[in-house]
């Protein structure tokens, strides 16, 4: 495999530690030579996995992490104070081998609910994970991050300005129990950033905030919420940019490199979806106002019979159309459009006919399209991004633990 | 087929009109001997089919009508004025048949959205289901109004008072796009009562409604709300008791049978939900509020991965706690128990070990069963009846209209 996802202060590695199967990569590190600004965006589920908690208790008291320590095959969730202890015993080791406090470390997880981390592989794969440590391992920990993915998601981005030369590198996984959440903190799977840039720490707390309600808050696969989703973003400085508080002249690069960074990733989990076939645009325009377009899309992109229909490559308006109406945005039906790429196949509540939908079954067949309703009602927009329910969903779901 | 639905004052009848489908019933009239004091409750779908609308308006301006028309395989829903129309030439030539007037009929349609209904086919169906009336045709209606559902829902109840025999039975259908709606007016599917006591409208319209909020809005197929649900319940009066006003010595019992039929009806829709194998009673208990009881109630009864963990027959308590997590209701995930029948497998929000969960998954091969969780944050309770996801329904919905 090719290893691209090198940036400038950071080494990584993975290794099969036994987790849960034999033969994977499970377990990774990411690891920052210098303590690095670090912003982190957590589930908002009240139920919340060990390593969350941990986290989220870490980064009230410091803004600044020397490495994350990631594992997939158990999510540490619903496993009370010893869970929590677990995390602790991680940070603990790991920052014995990587010579660091025990404080500056995050821990995440993936994966089963509701069992006990199995310590003795977990702590011998973390020393040999330590010491594999390089400079191009961050491939790796993509991979290790994985459980019904089929594929690892990667993205870097790269500019320069007056000089200095501003990497970013991003990995992420999921593929089920993928749902936005509304407000901040939030996420929704395991995302975590490397960048070289010199990053002050509310901005970049800031800016990644944004990034992710443009992105992962966007997709859905199964409007299922996790215990464990976490988006970390760490930067280094090693680019010797002035430090950038949203002032200064880096300031609206790294914002819109981030957001399309994690962008590229969130697209990639939905095209990965869990037995997914199809990935699609949803556009809700023509909206009263911003959130009415956000219910009709959200209400659209989750509906099963929606999802169904895209599997069957079934242009049926008519599903759309009625999940529109139920999700509480205020239209009128009779002023409603509806398209299938650049096909309109509903014009004012009404279908077009035959040969309309015969043109949106073909645009169907292809891996990617999108359906734009326009509720004719206003101006606000929405998007999303959210992929067919085949049945292979239901072999991956109902086959999960067994 | 028995025939079992009689009820004084009313007469029934089904054709097959080949209205989608050749060589099955798919048309049929309910029709009352005298004008009926009707209620009725339809979809909160913005996007109304045009049967809803126009019976909305019809009863505004009245409360006895003598005859329900209904179709499957066409839902009459996003045809514009001339879906309209369609239903005031339904209602004209079965008024002509029926000798009343064209604004005692109700018109009532299921099936696929968006195609006009064939009117040549229709109305001679409906001569010819008009000409076959009789006492024992309630049972071929409940079989003409079936979609993708396997088999009919029927239900009777009976009971004297002060040597006054009441009957009523109803007859439903609905597989998909089950979901309930929260607001009166509403539904979730076709339902049609025939009683023959003598009753007060507005007492009538209140019965109803309760009824169909502890049954039809608690049950959930795939969270999809229709544009064609309906509730009609007509009462013929023939039982010659003194009118009902909820003051008499019938109000409690008629209001107790009324919610015990649907009740029954509602269960026969979710056992019969698209590709279901599994009805599960989804009970949440020791919530702060009602409110928050039926937010995760629903929320763990719509899940994808709940649904396809009972496919699987999983007691994956992860899911649910999960579900519960993201449902907006407020609980201390560190107190909440989870039950599978009367086994408990989640304590203080931790697992009981595999024992249980053996025991719990022996209890989930069953048809039926129950999903208990008790939030620990307060004394109320909500309850749901939902089924299992499985691959089945993907097909059903994939290649519902091809």
């Amino acid at each position: 495999m090719q290893k691209t996802l090198k940036v400038p202060g950071f080494e990584a590695a993975a290794v099969e530690s036994g987790i849960k199967y034999e033969g994977r990569l499970d377990l990774g590190i990411i690891s920052s030579r210098v303590p690095s600004v670090t912003s982190a965006v957590f589930t908002r589920n009240l139920v919340k996995a060990a390593p969350v908690i941990d986290s989220i208790n870490l980064l009230e008291a410091r803004k600044r992490f020397r490495a994350v320590v990631v594992n997939s095959g158990n999510a540490n969730a619903c496993t009370g104070p010893r869970g929590l202890g677990d995390c602790k015993t991680i940070r603990r080791e790991a920052a014995r081998l990587l010579k660091c406090g025990q404080d500056e470390i995050l821990v995440s997880s993936t994966g089963v609910i509701g069992a006990y981390l199995p310590m003795d592989r977990y702590i011998s794969g973390l020393e040999r994970a330590a010491s594999g440590l390089s400079e191009s391992g961050l491939d790796d920990v993509a991979r290790a991050i994985l459980t019904t993915d089929t594929r690892p998601k990667t993205s870097r981005k790269k500019f320069s300005r007056n000089g200095h030369e501003i990497i970013m590198a991003g990995i992420a996984k999921g593929a089920g129990m993928i749902a936005p959440s509304m407000g901040p903190p939030q996420a929704t799977m395991l995302c975590f950033v490397c960048c070289s840039a010199s990053v002050e720490p509310s901005f970049w707390q800031t800016i990644l905030q944004e990034a992710v309600d443009v992105s992962f808050n966007r997709i859905t696969v199964d409007g299922d919420m996790s215990t464990n989703d976490t988006v970390i973003a760490m930067a280094s400085g090693l680019s010797g940019n002035p430090e950038e508080d949203g002032t200064g002249v880096f300031a609206r690069e790294l914002r819109e490199k981030l957001s399309a960074l994690l962008m590229d990733l969130a697209g990639q989990i939905v095209k990965d979806g869990e037995g997914a076939t199809k990935c699609v645009q949803v556009i809700v325009k023509g909206a009263r106002d911003i959130l009415d377009a956000e219910l009709a899309a959200r209400a659209i992109s989750n509906s099963s019979l929606v999802k169904t229909a895209f599997f069957g490559q079934d242009p049926n308006w008519g599903r759309i159309l009625a999940a529109a109406g139920r999700s509480g945005a205020v239209f009128d039906p009779d002023k409603a459009d509806i398209f299938i790429g650049s096909c309109q196949i509903v014009s004012k509540g009404m279908p077009l006919g035959e040969k309309a939908e015969k043109r949106a079954s073909a645009i169907m067949k292809n891996h990617e399209f999108s359906v734009t309703v326009d509720l004719g009602a206003g101006a606000a927009e929405y998007q999303m991004l959210t992929c067919d329910l085949s049945d292979e969903y239901v072999h991956i779901n109902a086959d999960y633990r067994t």
